[in-house]
């Protein structure tokens, strides 16, 4: 069931990189709520290809509302489906990777989970096209939280371990010129959420949100407000101590990163994600044919970032956006749905 | 439903620090499979506390099963229940807490969440003691992995910073005596894990181990293989090349840590996480008096570790083991429940 | 989320009866099954509008499959989603029913439930139309199953009491004349079911193939084996006994209806539904007006089947389906992932 | 997953006849929530053994409370688990069960599912004795239900046929004679639930009910409102048309039972449920033993109720507690969690 995630605010991803469609089922989304469609459109944009630093497929990401919706753009309580038509596919580029699995790909582990089963053109089910339907969703959600007050943000705050804005690009330029590519680390944050929100254990904050973002391809790691730093703290050091400020409680700093116990202390929830550089790099990789049982080397064709950090950002939003709003309706289920 | 974890190999904690007892009910082990109690509660003593650097409070955490198991110790399909009777308990120590948060705990948000219901003695749910479950149900999926030819082995990389295995004890009696304490770094390793195991996006193996994992109170953060430090490589070099060792498919090098796509590769699976210093500390911290509304200072008493670090390893090893044996279940399900 | 069955093989139905479309996303088909598309189409035509005793709305019912199925029809893994587009609606057919619920109908409980945000086009999603989708998942079940030796069937058992077949359609044709519809009872069998499949108490296969049934609108009742009729039987008559047939143990007679203690006996597994008479009357009804607050009267225009429980047939079957191939695969799971 | 149930007020029933305990761990109760232990122990006590047409198997059904309750009777949010002691067991009385399956008992299916595994011990996991904890668990639910104005109750409809409740008595008293048993049918009625709770398709209240109800051994079949009757019905005598009373929407009879499109109308709950006979009879039987392949005959020692009818009312009256709150809080706006 790995293409589901949330309990309350529940969706499903499916499709293929070469298939007919991509698309997303959401339930749980109360009904009578308006959607900003345009909106919605432009967070898309953010993630579809195109840009400078981005692979050359044209895609639209335009996706067509089938249900859960009516004409007037209100949800009506049934499962909102939204579908992407894939258009601009060459499978004829993915065809000496059958038995051949690309380096830093899923292509090995999914041979061996699917068998000949397999869909390998363009990634599959492991293309990182299918997270255009996790924007949708993650895009839903953020309008959502938006109305409770809630706002989400990210940043770039390292590509290729250079942090400052104008060197970040000029590394991808060369990466690029050099059939490489690159890797960085996001910074994400939520602003406005209330505290309270979460559940202790397995279903705490921070759980949630690891689970939603690990499903972003290419993350290998997350921290949480000082993150892996506070294994080199002193208690007094990392330990935020809280205060009265307009008649609020806070915290003096956020090394908790706005999450105590896995619940929302009502402090920023700030999370740091590191994305691996683009697996698929023009370089000569060794590899192996497991048709032929013996090694081999491999050129991968096809069109591919030098650098996905940029269009990983409202990725990283939406997975923050899902988590929390799943975690908001936990806490205060049929709330939204009754008027509130 | 934060207390509950797994899809076939399901479990739900329950307990208090200060509640007559503590345990947990494991649904989804086959039946007919035995049981080392032996090993298993020699599992437990790792965790539980009685070492020179941990609290002065004493519990056997001898657990009593009573359901789920037959006379000869063999596992009869029907949930296992396990409980640990609290016997040390001093509520009293906790009476200045009720209404004051203490910095770096989960006081505050559970205060807002459960209003007067929560239970604050000794932690309440949220105390370090309700990982002596989780070892409970770690320790049964660590010897079903092994009957897998499964090995979980973790190591503590740092604490305080410190790398080097006798500065670090010294470390953490200096922060003893100092009235302070420390957090650290463990690295967790799972070997023989067939390539295959995990599902795409959200229910992929880094997920899973991290919902487990954040499980555990006090991880700020998590990384897999290479971690955070994808983010400054090129993919020439983070890219593990694959090749053919004795007619098997392996990596050269493991910066992918074991996990491609979300499902297993066949090679060793490594995570590294961030254990925060321990918040109970017996310097004076500035926090709220939530009845009296007002700022305020508080001392806090009662028996804490130093550093919960070194106790924290079999908590990462069960962590790991109840999320691997869950997905190898999904993966090959009924494949162990009809004889293997 | 009651748009979705199975934890397995778990789909979610989605669509309203006047949205762009309705469809189904299903979870959990194992990779590298072969689906036969014509049988499935014409599972399908069993179901849909069009026979003599159906309503006049004209629709295809022709799903497209838009993920999860490669080139040569072969299941890759991924989720699949099929969607079926809605084309012969006359929304206005349904302008007077927006604050005045027809009776029979789910008209005031959705309202009250889903407030103004309501899509009561076309009984929106309380149609049964939607019944198309889980005929879709329940026709991939049901080809699955043959696959492993299972087959399921239905008949009617009766229609508004008359269990002679041709006076059934008889009594149909004098009810449409009048204005009024009739209910029925049909029962489905699952014949080559092995032993051993199900859950205890709450994942017993009554359980889960109620769950299913009663997920198709108009049905009021279900019973297994004797059904209601072993509230007046004595154990002696009740009990079926053991013996061995040709090797196997086998029961002399069925009152169990295959299944003992939620879990199959290998005896045909044998339910009865009740199905209520069409809501849908021309004869004037007396209802309530939810804006003026008010007693009114109510005449129902629209397209409607003087008796659904011939269409009911298939998708009796799709629901004992869905239910048993989740079971199934929970028993053996990974099992048929990895080669049967 | 069989042993659990529920999605928000979820718990898992654990134990067997014979194991140290059985019991039940219950989350998703709101903190805050004051218990009335004396109401419920009585509540038990019409289920528990020792009325004059129960087993005679003595036990006090006391359970023991270990988590989620404060000193003060009052819930914290953390899961209640709630244990009782298997005290007057007597194993060798089921010595010769093991493998020669009892006539309409799980045994023969259980041998199946769980091999050399399973516990037979006086039913093991599927004796009547798990009902206990289910009615722990429901009892919970019914008396939060009633601080919502929702009251729960049942009668016996009929034993062996038998309508008159004097008559009934006669006839079980003359079936122990003969060493027989009785079945029943069982009406379950809860007044006063809101209408708009319950969720469409699957997840309505008729699924959830019916889910709940087949988890009592011994059920093979339920209605709801008419019931199978429908099936013999015309639509214009089924439809319980609306109208206006003291300002609220009635409906004129109550043939859908209180249910529309699985949602509650605000009219009374009623199903009706068929308990089949003991099948723990004294009279001789055949059947097989499985370990030397061959026809035999059986005769059932042990101590067995001739009817468990009345004592089903109390776990007939917790299914449809425990399913209507679960409903309930999943509708509802957080409502309960955050102060009502």
């Amino acid at each position: 069931m790995g293409n589901s995630f949330g309990n309350i605010f529940r969706f499903t991803i499916f499709g293929q990189s070469h298939a007919p469609a991509i698309g997303v089922t959401v339930e749980g989304l109360p009904a009578g709520e308006k959607i900003d469609f345009e909106a919605l459109q432009s967070f898309l944009k953010r993630r579809a290809p195109g840009g400078k630093y981005s692979t050359s497929r044209k895609e639209a990401d335009a996706p067509e509302f089938i249900s859960g919706i009516k004409g007037d753009g209100i949800s009506c309580g049934s499962p909102i489906s939204a579908i992407i038509r894939n258009t601009d596919t060459r499978s004829g580029d993915y065809s000496n990777l059958k038995y051949v699995p690309r380096p830093g790909h899923a292509d090995f582990a999914a041979m061996v989970k699917y068998g000949e089963g397999r869909d390998y053109a363009g990634g599959g089910q492991f293309s990182g096209r299918m997270t255009a339907p996790l924007c949708i969703a993650g895009g839903i959600a953020l309008q959502m939280l938006e109305k409770e007050g809630i706002k989400i943000s990210s940043r770039i705050v390292s590509i290729g371990g250079e942090t400052d804005e104008e060197k970040m690009f000029a590394l991808i330029d060369s990466a690029r010129a050099e059939g490489d590519s690159l890797g960085g680390i996001i910074e994400c944050v939520a602003e406005g959420v209330p505290p309270g929100i979460g559940e202790p254990m397995f279903g705490g904050l921070e759980n949630r949100i690891s689970q939603a973002v690990f499903g972003i391809p290419a993350v290998k790691g997350i921290e949480f407000g000082a993150g892996m730093a506070v294994g080199a703290m002193r208690g007094s050091e990392n330990n935020d101590e809280f205060c009265f400020e307009n008649g609020k409680v806070k915290t003096i700093g956020n090394n908790h990163g706005g999450i105590l116990g896995g619940i929302s202390s009502g402090m920023p929830i700030v999370f740091r994600a590191a994305v691996k550089p683009t697996p698929s790099i023009a370089k000569v990789q060794r590899s192996v044919d497991m048709l032929k049982g013996e090694n081999t080397v491999l050129e991968i064709k096809g069109r591919h970032d030098p650098c996905i950090v940029p269009r990983a950002l409202p990725c990283m939003e939406a997975a923050m956006a899902v988590a929390l709003y799943d975690a908001l309706l936990e806490a205060k289920p049929g709330g939204l749905q009754n008027g509130h």
